[in-house]
C-alpha cells in the first residue's frame, strides 16, 4: 500500500517513537482533529502524554505491533532507526508513510549515499568498511582526515570516529565496535544548510525555505532563516531535495542536510544526510510558516492536501540541551521568543529538552 | 490563594471542562512543557484526548474534585458555568485562576451588569426579574422590544426569550422556566466587537486587537481582524476591557463582547457580556499572533510572564457548526486556510465542530 485515500477526521495516526518529534506531530494532528497512537518501548514518553493512546512495546514485539496496527488507520515514524522487519510487518497491515523502501535506503549510510550519487548528486567521498582490511583500502582511497561512521543507528554524532592518521585505524574500528560502516572524506564546508521538503500522495514536492544550520559537538545548535546564501545556491538546494523526494517516491516530510563548499571555481552543494522524517532544523516552521513541517507531515500521511510551505517571518531556532532548560523563565520574558519544552523529566547533558524560536 | 509563583515546567494545570476551549488550552500547555488534567462529567471529551490525564466526575462530586486537586498544581476552567461551590472547594486546595470572585460576578448576568455599570461603563438597560410581577415592572421600566435572559447558565442564545409585546410576558416567563432572570433592552447596534485581554499575576493588562464579530442565530459565525472601527473606538474598547480586568483583579484571559452604537451625537460602546475565559472570538490569535490567547491564558495560570499580544497578520475566523465540518477537504485545499477540528464524534446541528482561520 504505497498511497492512501484521505483518512476522515477522527482517524488515528500511529507513530513509531515517542520523543519530541512524535510529540510535535501529535500536537499538529490534534489541531486537525486526528488522533495519534504512539508505539514506543518507553513508559511515559513525551509523545504519549499528548496522544489519545500509546502501545508500550519493543520494536520486535509482533504481538504488540499487531495490536497497534489494529488500532490505527495509518502509520508513520519519528526516527529512521525503525527496524526494517518492524516496518515491513506494519506496512503489510496499514499504509506506512514514508514507505519501507524509503526507510531502508535512508537508514543505511551506504545505501543512502549510493542512492544520492545515483541521482547525480554529490556526497562526501565514501567507501564501505566491513573489516580492518576494507578500512585500510578505504583509507587509501579516501585519504585523511576521514570519518568512520556506522552504516546504521547513528545520530547526533553517535557511531562516528574521526581518523587523522593511519595509525588510528585499529582504534577507530574498535570505536565502531566492528559494525558495518562507511569511511567518509571530510568535506571542507563553508556552511551547513538543510532543506525540509514535503510530498503528498499526488506527487509534487514542496520545500520550505533553505535553513542555515550551526552544529556544536555534532548536535544541531542553531537554525536560521532566511539563510545567507545566493538565490542560485538556494535553487540548487531545493532542486536536490526535490529530486531526492521524487526519487524515493516519498510521502511525508523529509530533510536533506547539505554542505556548502566554496572553491575558486565556484560554490557547490554536497549532500551530507537524508532524514526520512520531520527534522530539528525545521522546527522554526511552527512559528514562521502557515503550515508547519509537523502539520504537513500529518497531512501527507493522512492522504490530505498539503498546506503552504511559505514563510512569513524571519526566525532563529536554538536547541535547549541538558540544563539549557534552566533558562526557561528568562526565555519566556523575551517577547521575541517562542518557548517549546518537550516534557522530559531528566535533563541529561546533551539531551534535547526543548527549543526556542526567536522572531527576527 | 489569589496569586501564584511560577510553576516549574512539567507541572500540571487542572482544567474544568473538556470541550474545545480546554482542548486548545491543553495543546498550548503541551508546547510549553506543561501537563493538563481535565475534570469533566464527559467520557471521551475533546480535551482529555490531548491531555495527560482526565478525572471524569460531576461538578458536585467532592471526592472526585479532591482527587483532581491532589493531582494538579493550579486550576482553571474553560467555561463560566462552574458551580460556585465547585470553585470555592478547589480554590481552598489549589490556586484557582481566574478567581472564584471573578467567576461569581461574571456567571450571573445581573451581578455582571451591575459590576460593569459600577465601573461607569455602559450596558444595555436592564432590570432584575424574579417573578411575573417584577417582569411587568421591568417591562414598564425598559420598554419594548426587550429580551428576557436567565441570570445563569446561558450561552449561544440559550435561556433567552425575545419580547415584542406585553402580551408575551407570561409565555416568556414560562420560556425561562421561572429562573431568576434579567430583562434587557435591545441595543440598536451597528456592529458587534470583542476584546480579548490577558492579565498576569504582575498586574498589567494586555489586549489583543479588537475583533469584529458577526453572529448567526445567536452563535458566533465570523470574527475579523483588523476590525473596521476608528482608532478612537478601538482605544475605548481596549480601555473598557482593561478596566474590567483590573476591576476583577483578574488573572488569565478574559473576553468582553461589546456593541457599537452609532447615533447622531457620535459612536459609543455598550458592553454586552464578559466571558471569564478564552473566547471563540479570539481563535484567530493562534495564527495571527506570536502568542495565542490559549498560550497566554496558560502562562497567566502558571504564573509565567505573559507573551506578546501583537498581531502579525490579518485574519478571518469562521466557525464550523454541525455539518459545516463536511467541508473539511475543501478547506484543506485552500492555501489561505488553517483548519481546526475538535475531535467531536457527532455533528449535531449548531454544534461547534471546528473552525477555520483564513489569512487575508
Amino acid at each position: 500500500m504505497s498511497k492512501v485515500d484521505p483518512l476522515p477526521p477522527g482517524s488515528t495516526i500511529g507513530i513509531l517513537g515517542g520523543g519530541q518529534l512524535a510529540r510535535m506531530l501529535a500536537l499538529a494532528a490534534a489541531s486537525l482533529g486526528l488522533k495519534c497512537q504512539i508505539f514506543t518501548p518507553e513508559q511515559d514518553s513525551p509523545a504519549a502524554e499528548v496522544s489519545s493512546a500509546a502501545t508500550v512495546g519493543a520494536f520486535d514485539d509482533e504481538a504488540a505491533l499487531a495490536r497497534f496496527a489494529e488500532s490505527v488507520d495509518a502509520v508513520t515514524y519519528e526516527f529512521e532507526n525503525v527496524p526494517s522487519r518492524t516496518a515491513a510487518f506494519l506496512a503489510g497491515r496499514r499504509p506506512l508513510h514514508p514507505s519501507a523502501e524509503a526507510l531502508a535506503i535512508t537508514q543505511d549510510r551506504l545505501s543512502e549515499k549510493r542512492f544520492v550519487n545515483g541521482l547525480a548528486i554529490e556526497t562526501a567521498p565514501f567507501a564501505p568498511v566491513d573489516d580492518e582490511a576494507s578500512l585500510a583500502d578505504a583509507l587509501a582511497a579516501i585519504g585523511l582526515p576521514a570519518i568512520l561512521k556506522t552504516r546504521r543507528l547513528g545520530y547526533d554524532g553517535k557511531g562516528q570516529v574521526m581518523l587523522r592518521s593511519r595509525e588510528e585505524a585499529a582504534a577507530a574500528w574498535a570505536g565502531v565496535r566492528g559494525a558495518p560502516s562507511v569511511l567518509e572524506g571530510l568535506v571542507p564546508f563553508a556552511a551547513e544548510l538543510s532543506v525540509v521538503a514535503v510530498r503528498g500522495k499526488d506527487g509534487p514536492v514542496s520545500t520550505y525555505d533553505i535553513t542555515e544550520n550551526e552544529h556544536r559537538h555534532h548536535i544541531l545548535h542553531v537554525s536560521r532563516v532566511p539563510a545567507r546564501f545566493s538565490e542560485d545556491i538556494a535553487g540548487q538546494a531545493r532542486d536536490i531535495a526535490e529530486r531526492i523526494a521524487a526519487g524515493l517516491d516519498y510521502v511525508g516530510v523529509l530533510a536533506v542536510e547539505m554542505f556548502l563548499v566554496e572553491e575558486d571555481e565556484g560554490s557547490r552543494l554536497v549532500v551530507n544526510e537524508i532524514a526520512p522524517r520531520v527534522h530539528n532544523s525545521g522546527h522554526w516552521t511552527i512559528e514562521a510558516c502557515r503550515v508547519s513541517q509537523f502539520e504537513n507531515h500529518i497531512r501527507a500521511v493522512a492522504g490530505w492536501p498539503l498546506g503552504s510551505t511559505r514563510r512569513h517571518a524571519d526566525a532563529e531556532m536554538t536547541n535547549l540541551l541538558g540544563d539549557d532548560i534552566d533558562q526557561w523563565l528568562h526565555i519566556l520574558a523575551d517577547e521575541t521568543a517562542s518557548l517549546h519544552l518537550y516534557g522530559k523529566r531528566e535533563a541529561r547533558p546533551g539531551r534535547k529538552m526543548g527549543h526556542v524560536t526567536r522572531w527576527r
